[in-house]
């Protein structure tokens, strides 16, 4: 058990650098104790573990912990008001599935954090088997994603890949991708037949689906919508279809 | 057509200050020309429309604006890159239903403002006829709510309201109140009889709906979720069991 009362303490400085993606090499930081409650769950390995002096005894006895105040908490996070706990976590890498069976949802340039880990959120809750992030999706490891995300990529595995080599594999196995589009030329959700295995796409906020992955889907799939809005927020379309799925 | 190019200019510091809720007595900003042609088509009262000198073209020929730098645009959003044009809109009130028919959403203490424009947006993609806040719900005409609403403010009414005179209303007239729950002691909402008229009422992120509000609702529902997430965001799970009403 060690002790920091600096904020410049190096190991502090260098910590707070992995708030920024460009230094999130292989770890990342969560902040709070229901994401730490979940990482310990999912036996995620940390590298370092912060916690406020008063609250150490709400630390499993078997974890090595450094205390520290409340403000160096501060630098650590960027929640406004943290909650006694940041934790350094050891990214690990997994193997893609062979998509020989499973429901998986998997988004194409997705830019929000807050929807990327809203829907990532709602995979879990539906007891989906994985997600699959594009290349140019926000980064699962932000703070804000890792927020509104409420520690579900603890409970399914997420995927960053490239998705032509994602789709000609789920090709391979006969995998069905169905793709949601905002055009009224698709099948709307409601007519879709019950699907034992599928892949969901939901496309970027602005732009939706590319027209690579209209053509390469088995089938495209809208939500029909009685009233005047244009379109629907994106974690809330991947809400209503995913659901009407299960 | 009148020009201002200082930031220190009264008009534009009285108009900043809007950003703030205290000060937002009678009107509001929005930003940007979409949420801009979405007030004009609804006839919204403009009291000031500021915007960039080389984009006074897009502007309908009918509206008095006030040409702009893109610095003082800057001063009166709080988007990282505004687009063009910010507008004072004058708020009107308008008088609460009397629910002898329809359908509404409910938001009870709802604290995001992202939440809540997502669950108002939702509802008018639906077709719904309103939607009620509770007092201590996040403020409409938050730039964050306003950016998540795009605009559906402008297409269904919104109005903010004590929730027990609201209920009351409601009983009054019959019109059946389901409550979201994450209680499993409810009806799962796949099992929800077809209701031609209804008031969907959602809870606070944390705390979900109060016990007065469970007292009084004619149906508790819940969504039943096979995987491990303890809860879904309060938008995804509004869009789930409002179009599984349609």
């Amino acid at each position: 058990m060690s002790i920091i009362t600096s904020k410049s303490n190096n190991l502090i400085k260098k910590t707070k650098k992995l708030l920024q993606k460009k230094h999130r090499n292989d770890s990342y930081l969560i902040e709070g104790w229901h994401l730490f409650e979940e990482a310990v769950k999912a036996k995620a390995t940390f590298r370092h573990i912060f916690v406020l002096g008063e609250m150490i005894d709400r630390l499993p006895a078997d974890q090595e912990a450094i205390l520290v105040t409340s403000d160096i908490l501060k630098e650590l996070s960027d929640a406004p008001t943290p909650q006694g706990i940041v934790a350094e976590v050891v990214l690990e890498d997994g193997d893609l599935p062979d998509f020989q069976t499973g429901r998986y949802l998997v988004l194409e340039d997705v830019q929000d954090p807050g929807n990327l880990g809203t829907m990532v959120r709602t995979a879990d809750a539906a007891g989906l088997d994985g997600v699959i992030l594009s290349d140019k999706s926000a980064d699962l490891y932000n703070p804000k994603t890792l927020r509104s995300m409420q520690g579900s990529h603890f409970h399914l595995p997420v995927f960053r890949q490239s998705l032509p080599f994602v789709f000609a594999k789920m090709k391979a196995t006969g995998l069905p991708i169905l793709a949601t589009t905002l055009s009224e030329q698709s099948v709307d959700y409601r007519e879709l037949d019950h699907l034992e295995t599928f892949a969901l796409v939901m496309g970027n906020e602005g732009q939706g689906i590319s027209s690579e992955t209209a053509d390469i889907a088995d089938q495209l799939v809208h939500i029909s919508m009685p009233g005047q809005a244009e379109s629907l927020n994106v974690a809330v379309a991947a809400g209503i279809v995913i659901f009407s799925l299960l």
